[in-house]
């Protein structure tokens, strides 16, 4: 997908949302575990009940890889139910992973190739080699760490040079050269709106994925206000918020409520700014 | 595991040497196809050869996920090979992960509850939250990402500060103070051999993983003499040079020829350095 082919589906949707798929055995309701692959089954549901609001989801490994195999299975399930259901639907890997370079191609490989999804999300840690693999990939995209919402982004992520220069500064002017507005998109989070202002200084024009809306708070309009760029520019994140609004057997339908009420926000946000 | 029954396990065998398992479908002989969990089948064979010189086993992720779930059974199955029949050998998942507390806790529960892993690697990037959630699993350990071999190791690694202190140094100090000699390690390229003085001067009692000897060069001496400590503090790591070494049916044979060179010089090393 293009980033004007993204841009067309939240034109379309009046929506930038991203649904989280932090899918957890201990938190869907319990008639769901009679099924052979449970996590599915709840995916499914969520997907069907919320893709009229959301432009893209975004499975989180970790809640896979937690189940073993059975997991893995219920992700590769997830991707082609949405690929063939909401073939328009961008699809996010939130992986994080990254390696020396034929490694982080074996990565490309399993969740460009072997599964189809869209974007993966990546460490910058490693470099250029760990993260190029990714861009060789016609309309997929790497989706770099640069400034997260977690308390430990405070560690190594502000770390400056003599002339103030931030670690997540120097990652987004190093790592924007090995690609382009249509491969490469960034993290930063919502928890710091105010600091978008300092990320679109150096990245007018990519496209940010924000997590950190929702449960883990953080404000829609201060995101817009200081992320927007002409063509949105932003995909913003909400699991656990939208997916267990609700735990009885209701939860799709709460979820889909919630879904909509975020996108109903964020209509009228893009008509404040213009950007529709 | 902790620090002294890894020294116990390289005194016995007077080797520190870790065999890579970056299993790969395309490289492995073909007759080995016919099993329905080649990779398994390949793994096993490859440990019962190699096992009698080597401390420790290290899956790479990418290698597993590429074949989809197929590749995450034979993982599974690997670990379980190793454990029950090599019960004092250390298995480290080469998976590099990393993310925020809650998603961090679900990979620990990943990679040391559903399978029996003794370590994993972490990026740093996200910082404390990251990497806390590994530590707090009794004599489990976290393998963080300091300074690496390959070439996108100088875009953000060498990021210094106003007194030149660099990232990797700022990650060595930082890190350490999370957990302990017996929960935590680093990867320190051995390409960079001479560095590894400014890296023991930072942690001189951490147990250092060494990628990077072997195919991707990087000589064995030159990482001891300035790697080791008294309790020898260095696992080295290599991968294709030893399951690669051969890609005929007598592969695991001469896995287990390179495996017995390799772990002959070491105890010469151990020796030379009155380490044992």
């Amino acid at each position: 997908m293009t980033s004007d082919q993204l841009f067309q589906q939240i034109t379309e949707k009046r929506s930038f949302l991203c649904v989280g798929l932090d899918t957890d055995l201990n938190k869907i309701p319990r008639k769901l575990l009679d099924n052979e692959f449970p996590i599915f089954e709840f995916n499914k549901q969520i997907i069907d009940a919320t893709a009229e609001y959301t432009v893209a989801y975004k499975p989180n490994l970790a809640f896979y890889e937690t189940v073993g195999a059975a997991g893995w299975i219920s992700l590769e399930m997830t991707v082609n139910y949405i690929r063939k259901n909401y073939p328009d639907i961008f699809i996010i890997a939130d992986a994080k992973r990254g390696d020396i370079g034929n490694t982080s191609g074996m990565y490309a490989k399993a969740f460009f190739e072997k599964m189809d999804f869209d974007a993966i999300t990546l460490s910058p840690y490693m470099g250029s080699d760990s993260v190029t693999p990714f861009l060789s990939f016609k309309d997929k995209w790497a989706v770099i760490l640069a400034l997260t919402s977690n308390e430990g982004a405070k560690d190594f992520q502000f770390f400056s040079d003599k002339e103030n220069k931030q670690l997540f500064e120097k990652v987004l002017t190093t790592t924007q050269q090995w690609g382009t507005v249509n491969n490469l998109m960034y993290v930063v989070g919502a928890t710091k709106a105010n600091m978008l202002t300092q990320v679109r200084a150096l990245v007018p024009d990519h496209f940010l994925l924000i997590p950190g809306v929702g449960a883990q708070g953080g404000s829609l309009a201060d995101v817009c206000k200081y992320g927007f760029n002409t063509k949105c520019g932003l995909l913003v994140n909400s699991s656990r918020a939208i997916i267990y609004a609700d735990c009885t057997n209701d939860f799709a339908k709460v979820a889909r409520e919630k879904a909509k009420e975020v996108q109903e926000e964020m209509s009228l946000l893009l008509t404040l700014h213009h950007i529709i």
